[in-house]
């Protein structure tokens, strides 16, 4: 599915807020009123160079100009504070982008991953809502998840929920990670690591997962090894996120979630394998496609907004439901 | 380090407790008197049988009659409310042990899992005092782990924590499991099974790991073969609990800490070994040594009587810095 549940209608907060989502094609934008109503999701090609790209972000925020009262941005790669610190597909490096952001708009911006936000808002309005200690694991160019307990998302480290960079063992095992260990989980099961592992194995050229997942299904058996060795990595992985933290659900978000069934089934059988006395999490594909990361980034700024009248300022964010 | 601080002195509380915790090998019980003077740690062997186990309580509560209010009692496995689930060392299941000793004592229990109670001792009166995010990995005759996150016990289900029942790789792989599965993190790297394992691959006696330890001092082959793939594995397994947690520090408690630097140094090497971004945390031995889980059976006691006097019972434990 990729469509927002309709109606979706958030609980009410002190401000409305614009959420912002760059991609590496399009730039997602929606208001989200103090009521909780949200608006349509607009789209704009995202232009190159950090430049353009303020002042195409101050376009949208003059188009929306007196209905909103804090910004939530997200950008891909990798964020740390207010920094952009890295994109290969939107060539910035090291761009304070959301203190830019909030000088060119003079408004509270709340700056954060996409990833990490699309997750957020996949456990909070998608398929996480009925659970209180899920697990989202983004599966695309790389591979991590986000961790809530008792219906608060687990922070502390920047690094929490990298669980792609942890060995797994059996088939791909031997297999090098661009982090520089051998045998991580991401470098097995990442959407990424599948088409690469296959083009390597099969010497045939391929586009992504999608295409070796197509492969698999008309027989191909390099296809259908990279494709088991993958969900075999992902039990293994998986099996020790249960054995530490007893999820009640693992949710597949990310690119590799389109799969569906071709995945999830196979990943429920690996798993229930691996585990003894440890409860079986009900394990899903996610249910928000490609505007989890807008949804995402309004909630970051709502919650921004809500921490900003509380006189203690949380030191996690806590998930209302 | 085998021996309580001292002189350990707790807090004054409104009541005396008999802590007692139940373990593979001997019942340790102590009093600690309303003043939070600590008396000395009994050991009395553990009997097999529900049974058998009340009669041996009863005894010790016996001996101790008139010198306390309330029971804390905690046992190995995994516990939920007042029913010992699982113990696949001691062979009950489904039994309500806090209940029974309840009646039969005819004063406040608190009933809870050694390893929880041992780590909430480690952590409030040992080695996790400078820590945010620390984690406890008790090993002993079973393997699992206790979870801080800003200071705060991670809850949920009683299941949590239980990182021995994950896989790990390389040597002991094949080890079979008492929880029914191969390659368990517990079947290669618990106190229980490093003696086990070398025995069966030595043909030799051993009464448990610390001859184990001491044969590879003497350069014994197999010795040194099944403590480093009890190293390893320890290694493996945590590597998967950094990239999922970012601990900030990982405290070994329970028998096997008792080996110090001989476990604590190989496992620093191992483990930063499996660590490419993810940040290192400090890895100690526990500082409380065997005593923990009676101080912590104590702990939970007093932490019951404090709150009786109180009108809300808190939902998670909080860890009082």
């Amino acid at each position: 599915m990729s469509a927002v549940p309709s109606p979706l209608r958030l609980p009410e907060v002190p401000a409305a807020v614009l959420g912002i989502d760059v991609g590496g094609t399009d730039i997602k934008s929606a208001v989200v009123a103090a009521s909780g109503s949200v608006g349509a999701v607009e789209r704009r090609p995202t232009p190159r160079g950090a430049a353009a790209l303020l002042d195409e972000i101050d376009l949208i925020a003059t188009a929306h100009a007196g209905r909103f009262d804090a910004v939530g941005l997200v950008v891909p790669g990798v964020v740390d504070g207010d920094v952009a610190v890295f994109s290969e597909n939107l060539g910035w490096s090291d761009l304070p982008l959301g203190r830019l952001v909030r000088e060119r708009l003079a408004v509270p911006v709340s700056f954060g991953q996409d990833v990490r936000a699309a997750a957020v808002a996949e456990l909070l309005l998608g398929g996480g809502a009925p659970y209180r200690d899920p697990v989202v694991v983004v599966i695309g160019t790389g591979l991590s998840a986000v961790i809530v307990r008792d219906g608060v998302v687990v922070a502390g480290s920047p690094l929490v929920g990298e669980i792609g960079h942890a060995p797994v063992a059996g088939d791909g095992a031997d297999e090098p990670c661009a982090c520089g260990l051998v045998g991580c989980l991401e470098a097995v099961a990442s959407a990424a690591s599948i088409a690469r592992r296959y083009r390597r194995l099969s010497g045939r050229p391929v586009a992504g997962a999608r295409e070796v997942l197509d492969a698999a299904t008309r027989g191909d058996e390099v296809a259908v090894g990279v494709w088991n060795a993958a969900v075999a990595a992902l039990a293994f992985g998986l099996s020790h996120v249960v054995a530490a933290l007893a999820p009640d659900a693992v949710l597949i978000a990310g690119g590799l979630s389109h799969a569906g069934a071709a995945l999830v089934d196979p990943l429920r059988e690996h798993l229930a394998a691996r585990l003894s006395f440890h409860r079986m999490p009900v394990v899903e594909a996610a249910r928000l496609g490609g505007e989890a990361g807008v949804l995402g980034a309004a909630l970051a700024a709502r919650g921004m907004a809500a921490r900003a009248r509380m006189s203690a300022a949380p030191t996690r964010m806590a998930v209302a439901r």
